[in-house]
């Protein structure tokens, strides 16, 4: 049985939402990041701890995707940030539909950077443009250093590796240098940063890297208006 | 765009060859178990500690599936039992065409108990039956408690919760009693074992829970016979 002609069908108007999105993400200068890792790797605990670093002032926004429960939207709530939840009922992955229909009521001007949090799942969420300047992927330090081997598509595609949880390294078999090696086998110079969310270790490397790249995009979205 | 009505006919698909591999278990007295869990939750690190505890004449065998790479297949074949790898090539799942062409060339007669490890991922492999006897979902301690609830389709069809990485609950913020306590308000009466692979700890319970796994599996196929 061939699910080919279909999947591409779902993929093309995907990519088309997506493409749109991208535009109206350029028009209004919204910088849009796509994290993605696999369950509990700690993508809401790294966006925690980023929004607690950010000034109040910023005007930063979160979806945050799961399959169910409203969970991690609580959990970034207390930041004073708009945050809201997508759940996808069963879905591995968010999809620019889901996107689209859960900005409709912000004003995209209002936004200057927007974190799309995906479903926990390493696999579908490769697939799914949906319209962001960068995808991260996060892998935590206890999933072993394979992953990206295993995993390839998703650290091809994305441009920053967040290596969490750190502070575990002295009690797991973790070897970080084969991690990172692995990481650029299959995505040569792949920028990576080793943080902790749970101690803040490494964190003002990813906060750097984050102002650059919204540095980088204020720029873009300068040359092209 | 539905796509419903193909998801449905791939599905059917699949429950036909899985219930022709389930009646083939079933005649050959094979115990098919299938694991799943997130990547990293430490199956094969599990499977590992299984083989090495199992007499040698036990007639075991393993098919580990992966997106890409025979890793896991190379880490289990030195216990002396016949080992297979599946590499799905993107697929976020195993299916049971996949179990049945690589089963092709092995005697089932000459099997006592069959592990297949899916694919890791909490989400995909839940809606693929592979005729397998039951489902087992590993999760380790530092992926959150709340995972039951936010997959709760894998909890619920799972018969055994393994809860791995027990060792490093020192290190993590992990409630153990509530991930218990999760985990069977998705699936009440859920049994739960707690182990680490790497020290193995609670090993000796997960060692029971699968010997009378088996011992039951036997009484069924003499009473089907």
């Amino acid at each position: 049985m061939d699910r080919v002609p279909l999947e591409r069908k779902v993929l093309s108007e995907n990519d088309r939402i997506a493409a749109d999105l991208r535009a109206r993400f350029l028009e209004h200068g919204v910088l849009c990041l796509n994290l993605i890792s696999s369950p509990g790797s700690g993508k809401t605990s790294l966006l925690e701890r980023t929004l607690e670093a950010l000034p109040r002032q910023d005007r930063v926004a979160v979806l945050t995707g799961d399959i169910q429960t409203e969970n991690d939207a609580n959990r970034l709530k207390r930041f004073h940030f708009p945050v809201k939840q997508i759940t996808t009922g069963g879905t591995c992955h968010l999809d620019a539909r889901m996107i689209e229909r859960h900005l409709a009521d912000w004003r995209l001007q209002d936004l200057d950077l927007l974190f799309v949090e995906n479903v926990g799942n390493l696999v579908c969420p490769s697939s799914y443009d949906l319209g962001e300047a960068a995808k991260i992927v996060v892998l935590s330090v206890t999933e072993g250093e394979d992953k990206p081997l295993k995993y390839p598509s998703i650290f091809f595609k994305s441009d920053l590796l967040v290596l969490n949880k750190i502070d575990l390294l002295p009690y797991v078999p973790f070897d970080i240098n084969a991690a990172a090696e692995n990481a650029r086998k299959v995505h040569p110079g792949m920028e990576i940063v080793k943080v902790s969310s749970l101690t803040g270790a490494g964190l003002h490397e990813w906060i750097t890297w984050l102002e650059a790249k919204r540095k980088a995009h204020k720029s873009l979205v300068e040359t092209a208006s």
